[in-house]
């Protein structure tokens, strides 16, 4: 951004959310052009599927508002005039709500999700609503109502899921930042395959009201971003309950300071990746982030995460068992109407009896035990945000994809995911209530290892 | 106790904790003696069916160590020779955990439960395990295997359940306080019945190690006493969550501190009782005690708790169900040698799909937050701990008993039962964290009230 070039909105729609504020608060770019910039790629690159809805009469509308607060030096808040983009299981009120379903286009939110209102209320301008996979049951970003979401920087591969479309429109410029929710992986997964940073929070840190139920053992928003930096700005609006939170599971563990020594910190390692099946470059692009990263490290422990009897494949269908089930509880008119695959793993949740589900539930009690009982050891937990790299477009979709994220989400972790070379990630997780620190050390890696954002 | 003769063993066992630990205190009884006069009253009440295990040799070798302490002027702590009883689905080290099933008597626990561990490291002297309804499914303290739990106090009554045996125990003067677990009334009902002072503390505030699991998001460990000062006295030994905890149910929300200003306090009355089948007597009695306690309170409001659908009976039934699985998952072996009654109930779950426990999980959800909403409008809630007086013993079980009970207990709430006569309870429910607060309260009312244990 040294350049004077660099504010132009067709070079500022690919920009960090950072200097996207800088040059809005220089008056450098309107929000009314950038938001142009902005519905235009949307419009050149609809084969990328990345979006549900486009509202953008809405947009317009906020952006010349932002513009017009800023020309009177009184910006609503921290992003004024930002476009950002919602995944589509988060309630925006005057869209619709679709979860990547068909036929759910009439009814449209009467009310902004908790984390929309407080992006609405620091200026963001909400372009609209992107794609995911259908009921989000998936890692892939594969949708039959609404086209499966394309790659914008590894062609002819797959986005990541469920999150897709979220990843998607920041990779292809569309959007500035993105919110997604992240049950079992599906902020990271799509932040890895898209070269982007991906932040899943500790369980009950941003408020959940307005958004879908998959999960509500693992539900959280989470932030798709081009830096670091911007995951954290996004954490300081979004964090904190809502007071009119109604679920059980989101009691507030506050964060801890930032208050990391790089220096003194302990490592562990995951080493037993070619036993979980990792892909060889993957393995090859994980080795070298973690050989640039030592200097960031007291000491490094290797750790071996495959003990029966809870392997993460026995965790991955305890989980889903659980999750589909939810879904069917929570939407069951609304997913009726879904494709066969989709009928045909909700029914799975339907032959199975309470008892397993109670079954399954007290295996992922057992799972977060075994997870945060890790933090014993040492102070971060370093391994591949996804075993395989990006899969072809259309493909069958790998069961394993989520099972390197399904581990933190689960044990309520947060977990930060920072691009590698190839859509492969490197994933940093820490126990509850560590977000910021991960965010700093996060900043550090970053600037240490081969990041392609930056 | 003003006289000399309230230091006799035999009065003694009938005495409150805190005049037991002042007769220790000043030598005036040993626990040796105390806990012989117990261990003659267990036996001398065989056909109370109290208990399932009775350790005598522990129990003496236990308070023998006890007086040597104490003649050392070195007690171990608060409960220094306090001789108690545990509900049989607690761990006691050497002793087994029956649930109140045939056949486990074989298998010693290894470990004792985390309070368990807190009662011994105080110095109490554990006289053995109490008997309960079958698998704890049950309000009655009916159980095939042990014999049905007599009402010491009310003759040819139920003594309530499913801490039965507990809440006998201490009626009889078998023990000075006993602990009970509470799910969704299973200590509150039978302190009601047998006349006691029952203490639901918040859910999650108390180590739930080692115990048994029924329903992890309301199982709480709970005690019987004979004065609200004791249920304090336990419950400031009990608190705080065990380090090892890995149920993430188990989150702590700090005690509230006991600063409730009584003659400014808005308590919300239940005012539908009639509407909810409530017995006449009960009634009544309830009445009594609220028109007797309107000093305490700056303002009474009526509450009225019977909304579709929302109502007692469907919670009841979403509560139950999971109940059932978690049971069947957690102790399936052992419960398949239940008796006709219990493989009845839990072939329910064994029916209900993966979808139904997920739809009853969030009817549960819907309670806790219109629960908890209820002390948006005020500080206290008050209605009868149960809806019947006592039935008979051996009669069917009456399905609305643990209704008023499960109200608090599905919504974490902390609540006390003080007694009333005839057999019912006035409870009070505070919001998560207000335990101290309930307390300081109940000693108020206790007061105020015609409470039969004072």
């Amino acid at each position: 951004m040294d350049d004077i070039d660099g504010y132009a909105p067709e070079r500022l729609r690919h920009a960090p959310l950072t200097c996207v504020l800088h040059a809005l608060a220089l008056g450098r770019c309107s929000s009314e052009a950038l938001t142009a910039a902005c519905l235009d790629a949307i419009a050149a690159d609809r084969d990328l599927n990345a979006w549900t809805w486009v509202d953008a009469q809405g947009a317009f509308a906020a952006a010349r508002a932002s513009d017009a607060r800023r020309a009177e030096g009184r910006p609503l808040g921290r992003l004024d005039g930002v476009p950002m983009a919602i995944k589509d299981n988060i309630d925006v009120a005057g869209m619709p709500t679709s979860l990547g379903l068909a036929g759910r286009e009439v009814v449209l939110a009467r009310h902004d999700a908790a984390v929309v209102d407080r992006l609405r209320g620091a200026g963001a301008v909400l372009l609209g609503k992107t794609n995911l996979d259908e009921a989000v049951l998936g890692t892939i970003g594969r949708n039959p109502n609404f086209g499966n979401v394309g790659n914008p920087i590894h062609a002819s591969r797959s986005a990541g899921g469920s999150s897709a479309g979220s990843a998607a429109a920041v990779a292809a410029g569309h959007a500035i930042a993105a919110l997604g929710t992240d049950t079992m992986g599906s902020v990271r997964i799509p932040a890895a395959f898209c070269g982007l940073v991906g932040l899943k929070p500790t369980l009950g840190e941003l408020p959940i009201t307005g958004v879908a139920p998959a999960l509500r053992r693992a539900d959280v928003v989470g932030t798709l971003t081009r830096t670091v930096e911007d995951a954290g700005l996004l954490l300081a609006l979004l964090a904190g309950r809502d007071t009119g939170a109604t679920d059980p599971w989101q009691l507030r563990l506050p964060f801890a300071p930032p208050d990391w020594a790089p220096g003194e910190l302990v490592a562990g390692v995951v080493t037993d990746l070619a036993g979980l099946g990792t892909d060889a470059e993957v393995v090859a692009a994980f080795q070298r982030a973690i050989e640039a990263s030592v200097p960031a490290f007291g000491e490094i422990q290797p750790v071996t995460l495959e003990l029966a009897p809870l392997e993460l494949a026995h965790v991955r269908r305890a989980a889903l068992l659980l999750m589909e089930a939810e879904i069917l509880a929570a939407h069951g008119e609304g997913v009726a109407h879904g494709s066969e695959r989709l009928r045909k793993l909700l029914d799975y949740a339907r032959r199975k009896s309470a008892v397993d589900y109670a079954q399954a539930d007290r295996l992922l009690d057992l799972h977060v035990t075994r997870v945060r009982g890790l933090f014993e050891r040492f102070d971060v937990l370093l391994l591949p945000t996804v075993p395989l790299p990006p899969p072809a477009l259309g493909c069958e979709e790998p069961a394993s994809l989520a099972d390197f994220t399904a581990l933190a989400s689960l044990a309520g972790c947060p977990a930060l995911s920072l691009p590698l070379p190839g859509g492969s990630g490197l994933q940093l997780v820490g126990p509850p209530g560590s977000d910021l620190r991960l965010l700093e050390l996060g900043e550090i890696l970053q600037a240490m290892i081969d990041c392609p954002t930056e």
